[in-house]
């Protein structure tokens, strides 16, 4: 068993520096578009043994040192209430958005054990068959929130704020609605086996700080608190947040995610070294020569310096038309600089 | 003349903080949609009477403390040899975009005070009408060039980006061209009459600090220090540059323009009390009630401090759908609150 990243998360020190990607799973894949001619998304991610075998692909064909497990943020909005579409080329839509109160205190509560019992049954699958560490993962309260609310991907998350500002208790109470099923969504992760989970706050940058933490921490506190009583290592990922650092921080997490857009050692000592990082390349450095791809990982590694606790990350999913071999390459070349004798 | 704006910018001690807002002209203003059904985006900036009225119509409704010439970033394109159109609901497009080194090559530089007279001719006619300062405005080259180089908006700024790894040489004479227009333009707007500048990096916030550093820097520096020898401010701005706001700050600028997704007090002391600071309430907050508008402007204002150099603005451009007299009662209170006897 290949515990670094584990380790990494707890800050302890590491041979190497553990390597994993967000979305290293998927159409960047021929494996994974092999699959997706015979299945819709929602179907693998419904499908034990798809998702199993779709989360799989990269951990043999890379040589990452955690498993991420394929599924989508949005699985549950539909037994919430709010059925989604995928469409090619557009992402989730959903065609009737929460935007009154009414529709909100018609949502319902439910139980993900039974809801999503997909999940944990393909983690079960995972845990016999993976070598290294399998992360659970959920969408956060705002960013769940601003998918349901917008319907759809947003620029302005313009629906998602007037409901914030002109309708504060009912935005708290959609929030506070999906934390307890975030809750009990990523503690039925862990307690079908995943040895770490991710909360994605991916959107939350969009927020300005004093909107944060009126609007959005106290939600995702109650999750990360709950969270750390399971004694497995929370990362707490959000894009565009360099503004917003300590709030994330103070929200919780044992590991905090960072993209590119700001110097991931500046981050580190900003939000301070008790807690580990995630991060932070760009994704699309991946579509950059060998040599200039390497040497922005480099500068990474170097921005992380000596502290243990860095597990080596993107900043944000890797793209579509990607290479793999652009990516298995990367993977190598870090472990190659990192080892330590 | 009302100079509270220029004296803001020098960071002299002003009676009330003065107040402008990006986008103050456009489709949320009924007179504007006036103007709009007889005549295109383009034909108003091209005009120099139809410009200088929609530049006038919000510092008469509004009361703001500055104009902004209304133009589009987009200007300078055509006379390069990129062809824009601008498509109701969709945007600018460029149906050729920029993605190789012949094409860069083939631009033609040219003199702004001729293929972009009216602009000039629009700043003349705008100085006999108003009693505020009146603020020029350009796209900075990395802005610039990713509209010419996607086609249009984007989200990954991916063939941007691509061609800044994988062709730097190309990509920095791309940028040098673009650098060189831009200088002349702003150069000639402030022999026109323009009593301040405004240098748009709006999209920069999607890059890395080490990626701005390599291949965006140098360049908005050149025009910086070129324009800081002509004697009116100039305002840097950007979004979502958290993360790099020391950077902007070394690149140049007399104002440092901020958005919401940082603390407006925290983001002054990072760059630096010796710079002004222009921001940066989230335009989405017109959209709310009085009350909670007011309460986050104060907000603002009490991040900012006392120290002298702080110009109240939005983060980014007032939207479509916001209403004028709510725009029009946070100009009212700022001004009320910022009143110093």
């Amino acid at each position: 068993m290949n515990d670094l990243f584990l380790r990494a998360c707890r800050r302890e020190p590491v041979e190497r520096t553990p390597v994993w990607f967000l979305r290293q799973a998927g159409r960047y894949m021929a494996e994974y578009r092999e699959i997706r001619k015979k299945h819709s998304l929602l179907e693998i991610c419904r499908t034990p043994e798809l998702a199993s075998a779709v989360t799989l692909q990269p951990v043999t064909k890379l040589g990452v040192d955690a498993a991420i497990l394929f599924s989508d943020l949005l699985v549950p909005l539909e037994p919430l209430g709010v059925p989604v579409e995928f469409i090619a080329g557009e992402g989730p839509v959903i065609s009737d958005p929460l935007r009154n109160a009414e529709q909100i205190a018609s949502l319902h509560d439910f139980d993900p054990r039974e809801e999503l019992f997909y999940t944990m049954e393909a983690i079960r699958l995972l845990r016999q068959e993976l070598t290294v560490p399998l992360v659970g993962f959920a969408g956060a309260p705002f960013t769940l929130a601003s998918y349901a609310v917008e319907g759809g991907a947003s620029r302005h998350y313009e629906h998602t704020k007037c409901l914030m500002y002109n309708d504060t208790s009912t935005w708290h109470r959609l929030a506070e609605l999906l934390a307890g099923v975030v809750t009990s969504y990523l503690t039925a992760q862990v307690e079908a086996g995943a040895q770490a989970v991710q909360l994605f706050d991916s959107w939350v940058g969009a927020l300005s700080p004093s909107d944060y933490r009126e609007f959005v921490l106290p939600h995702s506190q109650s999750i990360l608190s709950a969270l750390s009583k399971l004694g497995v290592p929370v990362i707490h990922f959000g894009t565009g947040t360099a503004g917003i650092l300590e709030l994330l921080h103070e929200a919780g997490g044992d590991v905090i995610g960072v993209d590119w857009r700001v110097e991931l050692g500046w981050a580190w000592d900003h939000i301070g070294r008790d807690v580990a990082i995630q991060g932070n390349l760009d994704p699309l450095l991946l579509h950059a020569s060998e040599a200039t791809l390497f040497r922005a990982a480099d500068h990474v590694l170097a921005s992380a310096g000596d502290s243990p606790g860095h597990i080596f990350n993107l900043g944000h999913g890797i793209l579509p038309n990607t290479s793999v071999e652009r990516v298995k390459a990367l993977v190598e070349h870090v472990h190659r600089v990192t080892e330590r004798s």
